[in-house]
């Protein structure tokens, strides 16, 4: 069989036509691919427009190898990718048995019966095989025309993506034909701004352009942090590999500590594998991220292991209350100070008898500003057992930008801290 | 001339073909031309290669009344836009000599000569028209073939938008036929499920199709919430607007409660404003949630308003010392247990003094699920003067996911307290 190329998306769906929905599946699609050495050469958007999505299918199955069909899964009427793409590819629908069970099994397990609208979703068109639906009632198929494949998959990211995770992994891995293989790895560094960095990685650019496993690097500024994309195309997967951990290696060396995450894990991942290493508990006493930082590190599974509890003191009683912060210092001060913010981290800490507290507050804005301590401005502490550390951030942007970049800027505080410890 | 309908929009550029980056220009584009009554039907993003962009770009003109070509305008060999849409609309290429003087003016400003290939900003199709563009070298171009309009603009953002900011002003409006109006709501639903919604829905659905300003409905399934976008396009902008009024109050009457936003606005902020409006004050105790629904709060402007206080209980320690949680409590019932939900909500508001109190706890996964207390099983409860409720969740899918979930039945439990209380 002839090995697959080139792709297509289509992302199905009328909200995504509308100016406030945008399709992502196809980046995580897209990822996928590359790393098979599978091009993608187009994608389009379409509505739930029978008319519409039977001319984009029709002429994307002849231009492409693999067709990727995102979205129009579900139950309801409007949902139409199933029907048009057997119609396209002459393959009657069938009700399958299996599926069917298994979605009523779905619904039974919530205490419900399955709506009859449902049995939609376990129609396959005729030689096509279903892909399992951890996730969700809607299952993807696999379809096969000759060398082409068309693949369907739900629309929900969460559904979506473990189910092309594991396509990658077999089916599509086997039918890629084992080509040239297209590597990406992505450095995440914060505390340093986007001119900064891309200044800085100049002669690294310069050199892994010309190297022998030439590498192509793509900077990207986003809330709080800098990504820096590095991507090598070669025949050897494991070449492909061994340049770009070389690669990342010397980006450790120019941009030091200020690399946080080499291997795509977040900041709180990062920070809560650190904690749990070492076996150290975190308290956190927040104001202005009103919840955040704790809701951040508790998003990591396992983290009931070091996050020992937060506080969200909103109000100066809550402060004072809560964290021992007295009312002279809040008189003296101001709630937003550095004083305040080391009585919040060592406060939390020794109530809550951990080894690092934290302490964060701010002017989260829109409002609350004052020209001395404006919108943006936050106060951030971090204390040990050995040191407490302090510092003011002025922040831009409204105000969840504000509560995540204060959010980022405390958890690489107590990473430094720890780092710095050794 | 027969007015303009129907939109298809071609985003060009390689990049866009990557797992990083998307195509956001469209968005912007959507917008002013869904103002005029011109609906999109489509999109597609391709990439710097000549026969991709051929075929996208025959098709489409086939198929729509108006195509806006995003990008590929630059000097350089891969921008291939001008060039392509010219052959496809067997328009031949002409250099203007206005539009090289001013490229030619640009780089004197700026201390340099204009490189020799700038000179393909200057090719114009015959026949077309130039659109300036105040922010960088390449112009826009405006061609018409009949009946139908193509629009090329270039791709940096800050450039097409006052562009087409400028267009929708005067030439679009004209050709869109006198304001057709296409005017959406989106109305965000809780506590059911889409085939439930969708179920309910049906009557209107019929009515709607047929009602004198014809409306059309899509549902979309999220999170912890179900939205319905309501469409209507009709010559006059009231009268749409007057139609979905109506259709959003028919919802109301179907979906009752469940029904918590109809002007776009999220479970947090409506709940705010509940809490602002009746001078209420709220703190939260939770621990599987993690300090989640305390950030959802606090994301709001103004929150500090209502917002007294959060702990995040992640440890027994925690529920006991700051919530009155007692050690034999936990013992006889479990810390995720109903008991326990109601004495975190009514320990919290008594601490406080705050009139509403909310307590959450419950198995956010991957671990720690049992065959009683399996992962997703959340107790949430919420304690006013006048009563406590509580109630048990099984919520589906990953840790982020069931935190979610919790977070958006808390808030919306207290919402309904607040109503039902009138």
């Amino acid at each position: 069989m002839r090995p697959i190329h080139r792709a297509a998306i289509i992302a199905v769906g009328s909200e995504m036509l509308t100016p406030s929905k945008v399709d992502t599946n196809s980046l995580f699609i897209t990822e996928q691919l590359n790393l098979l050495g599978i091009e993608v050469t187009f994608k389009t958007i379409v509505g739930d427009d029978r008319a519409e999505l039977e001319h984009v299918v029709r002429d994307a199955i002849a231009r492409v190898d693999l067709l990727v069909c995102c979205g129009g899964l579900g139950p309801t009427d409007d949902d139409l990718t199933r029907p048009v793409v057997a119609g396209v590819m002459e393959r009657p629908l069938i009700e399958d048995e299996t599926i069917a069970s298994r979605i009523r099994a779905r619904f039974q397990g919530r205490g419900l019966e399955m709506p009859e609208i449902n049995r939609r979703q376990a129609m396959v068109p005729t030689g096509g095989r279903v892909i399992p639906n951890p996730n969700g009632t809607a299952p993807g198929l696999w379809i096969e025309d000759g060398d082409r494949v068309v693949l369907l998959l739900p629309g929900p990211p969460r559904e979506l993506k473990p189910m092309m995770a594991t396509l990658a992994e077999s089916p599509l891995r086997e039918r890629a034909g084992g080509g040239m293989a297209l590597v990406r790895r992505i450095i995440r560094i914060t505390g340093r701004s986007e001119s900064h960095v891309d200044e800085a990685m100049q002669p690294l650019y310069a050199e892994w352009s010309r190297a022998a496993v030439p590498m192509s690097a793509t900077i990207l500024a986003s809330l709080g942090q800098i990504e820096l994309h590095l991507t090598a195309c070669c025949a050897a997967r494991f070449d492909a590999e061994h340049a770009l951990n070389a690669a990342v290696e010397q980006v450790k060396d120019v941009m030091g500590l200020h690399v946080y995450s080499t291997d795509g894990r977040a900041m709180e991942e990062v920070l809560g594998e650190m904690l749990a290493e070492r076996k150290l508990w975190i308290a956190v006493a927040e104001s202005c991220t009103g919840g955040l930082i704790a809701s951040r590190l508790t998003d990591v599974p396992g983290s009931s292991r070091y996050v020992e509890r937060g506080i969200v003191s909103y109000s100066n009683a809550a402060k004072t209350e809560l964290l021992g912060v007295s009312k002279e210092m809040l008189m003296t001060h101001g709630a937003v100070s550095e004083p305040v913010a080391i009585a919040m981290a060592e406060g939390i800490r020794g109530r809550a008898r951990t080894d690092i507290g934290v302490g964060v507050t701010g002017v989260a804005g829109p409002d609350g500003g004052t020209p001395e301590k404006p919108v943006g401005m936050v106060c951030i502490a971090a204390a040990s057992v050995k040191e407490t550390r302090v510092r003011t951030f002025r922040f831009v942007g409204g105000r969840e930008m504000v509560k995540f970049q204060a959010s980022q800027a405390a958890l690489d505080m107590v990473r430094r801290m720890l780092l710095e410890a050794n």
